[in-house]
């Protein structure tokens, strides 16, 4: 995790080169599908579904394998939060419906961004990946 | 989520025909990983990678659709233990190894058995599924 606080109102760690600490930060734009102080979700740029969006931690987490105890409350809230969105994306309900989630973590875990991100997959089947 | 309580000492709830809820109890064996009050994990019986094992809350919650705040704090635990738990199961550290976390919710999600569990997936690639 970074050592620099940002001057904003809400004092997330981040990266300077982290692409989605960019997006957070408003310098690279996202299609935006919730936000408050802790999270961001937004539409993936590549989507694998019909439905394909992204819930992360606004401060700068390299990955699942960096959590610690202090980042209970903010996955807690990404994973109940993830039902919520996927209807307001247009998921058909459980249990006809549903979605999956998908977090990568490291090569083996196929991980390509190392800033954590839930992927949040739904729709129609077949899908691209997974 | 029933209504039912258990007589145990930690009194959560469960469904009397989940599979998963008699794998708490024992009433059906599993292979641990690792257990505490609130939370049960189990490798599954048929893995998709060299390494695949299930978190599971002990409280029958049917799917992440059934999520609402009172659920953060038991979510956020198995979203932190996860990486831990993929190390003593014998995944490579992050980055060169890592692992990967899937929740199935719904016919779209993919889901087969009706109690939220967390899929954590590790070891060389390829795998057999995702």
């Amino acid at each position: 995790m970074s050592t620099h606080h940002t001057p904003e109102r809400s004092a997330h760690l981040s990266e300077p080169h982290c692409i989605f600490c960019k997006i957070v930060q408003g310098q690279i734009p996202s299609k935006k599908v919730y936000e408050d102080d802790e999270l961001l979700a937004f539409h993936d740029i590549n989507p694998w579904a019909p439905i394909h969006f992204l819930i992360i931690p606004k401060t700068h987490i390299a990955s699942m394998a960096q959590l610690t105890p202090v980042h209970e409350g903010v996955m807690g809230r990404i994973m109940v939060k993830a039902g919520e969105l996927a209807l307001k994306a247009g998921a058909l309900p459980y249990p006809e419906g549903g979605f999956r989630v998908v977090v990568n973590t490291g090569r083996h875990g196929g991980q390509e961004v190392h800033h954590v991100h839930v992927h949040v997959l739904a729709g129609e089947r077949p899908w691209q990946k997974i």
